[in-house]
């Protein structure tokens, strides 16, 4: 299906990628490039590239796909770094988890006969690295995919081959929307996981109660293990959503210490709400869990 | 090791200590009471108790151990119900989430002849009910236990006993010093987690939002699905402890806010030390995780 793809970024996602096409046999050659010391190595150890570069010139050359899989700060400066190499009609995609901030440095920095196609695998564990990639980490999850009107439809139609071999569903989205609804569901919910594990541990009675914490707590901060630059980068990319949902969820927190304050004894009513919103979700989203 | 022990409210917790009393063997009969329609005969099917009653006073009479596994918010009604009936001897446990007015309550009403002792498994499921009952429940758990300078040393050992026949670990706290640290661990993280799942579900862009959200987000959201009566009661009786650690988080969250609205390349910093306080908590008490 395709000729040479490459990956830069090597972790997790660039990892599971390349195990993924590798399991299918949909690439002839699997390129892959990685500035970690020693990640590229790795990466060809299990098998998720044929051969690493240490040139990222090299590395892209010649390629029919690029997939940019490194926290979205990297993006900008791979872009200028691969423009001038780019050959005609190589597709360039990424999995960043913000979009607007990606497509203008795209629009800004890739010569004419390259095409930019945004994308976000809805997929992820909150431990990172290629030594936890997965060729199967994508079956069944959603794929965003964030075409605009400037966008090639061949290049489109080439990173949804892509998706499909991954065996996840691609869904289009406007990127400035995608950015607001990942915001929602995915950058608030590891604010609130974050700041919940620093508001616990930071307090001295931690070494006390680090020894009551116990599933409940576990599932309420796992996102807090998530990797701190990657969240560096998606507050500064997409800092205007980020912040209209936490002012919401502030005020619905600020409202829940009022009731509690005034001993509401209605306040079952707020919190069977969110269950039974709760248990819609998990029924028609993940009825398996 | 008891002659006959009666459990009243039939529930996960309720149900999961019959049914690990049965099958240690460690009590001669096991009596049980529910208010809920068909609880009380689901219990007998499943063997969680071998005898269900009708009558409060009836389950009662003639217990060496009665175990109140209901919500805090019944627990003030069932003493008063129960302290009339209790045999000279008769101990008295609980196993709800906040201590300090379960024990006011029984210091008030029951009488000089039977012992309470106040106690509070750390274990649980986000999903209630006898039909997930489980005799493995508080296998390797921490169990609380607060007795007070008034409790009788004689009722504390029983109920320890209890304790290790359900494969659990003591832990003795001060009742004040408990709910202190349950509200950090237990009581703002379900608080933080209902309010995430209403301000995104409350949102007229859920139904978009609600396709792209996946695994982070259902662990975040998990402790939304709590019992919404359970959760009432445990605000209403512990709501000063719980307001404290509500305001530490808001502020916590505020100053995230701040950072994000300045676009502060730092940010990952405090990212990375929730991180490391993360990593440390899972390494020290869920290596297995």
């Amino acid at each position: 299906m395709f000729n040479r793809v490459t990956i830069i970024g090597l972790g997790l996602i660039g990892g599971s990628i390349g195990l993924a096409l590798r399991k299918a046999g949909a690439a002839k050659q699997i390129a892959g490039y990685d500035l970690g010391r020693g990640v590229s190595a790795q990466a060809s150890k299990i098998g998720a590239i044929d051969q690493a570069y240490e040139c990222i010139a090299d590395a892209v050359r010649g390629s029919d796909l690029v997939i940019l899989a490194t926290p979205v700060g990297a993006v900008r400066a791979l872009l200028q770094a691969i423009a001038p190499v780019l050959t005609p009609g190589t597709v360039v995609t990424d999995v960043s988890s913000t979009k607007s901030q990606v497509i203008n440095w795209a629009e800004e920095f890739l010569p004419e006969h390259a095409s930019f196609v945004g994308g976000h695998p809805m997929a992820g564990k909150e431990v990172s690295g290629v030594e936890v990639a997965d060729a199967d980490l994508f079956k069944d999850c959603i794929y965003c995919l964030t075409p605009t009107v400037h966008t090639n439809s061949a290049a489109v139609s080439k990173v949804a081959a892509l998706i499909e071999t991954l065996g996840a569903r691609v869904r289009f989205l406007d990127p400035a929307e995608h950015d607001g609804l990942v915001a929602g569901i995915s950058h608030l919910p590891f604010l609130v996981s974050t700041a919940l594990m620093a508001t616990v541990a930071d307090d001295p009675t931690w070494g006390d109660a680090s020894l009551l914490a116990s599933s409940g707590f576990r599932d309420a901060t796992r996102l807090a293990a998530g990797n701190p630059e990657m969240y560096r980068d998606i507050c500064l990319t997409n800092s205007t959503a980020i912040v209209r949902w936490l002012d919401i969820y502030i005020s619905k927190l600020s409202d829940l210490r009022d009731h509690i304050t005034t001993h509401d004894k209605y306040i079952n009513e707020s919190f069977a709400k969110a269950q039974q919103q709760r248990q819609q979700w998990q029924a028609s989203h993940h009825p398996d869990e």
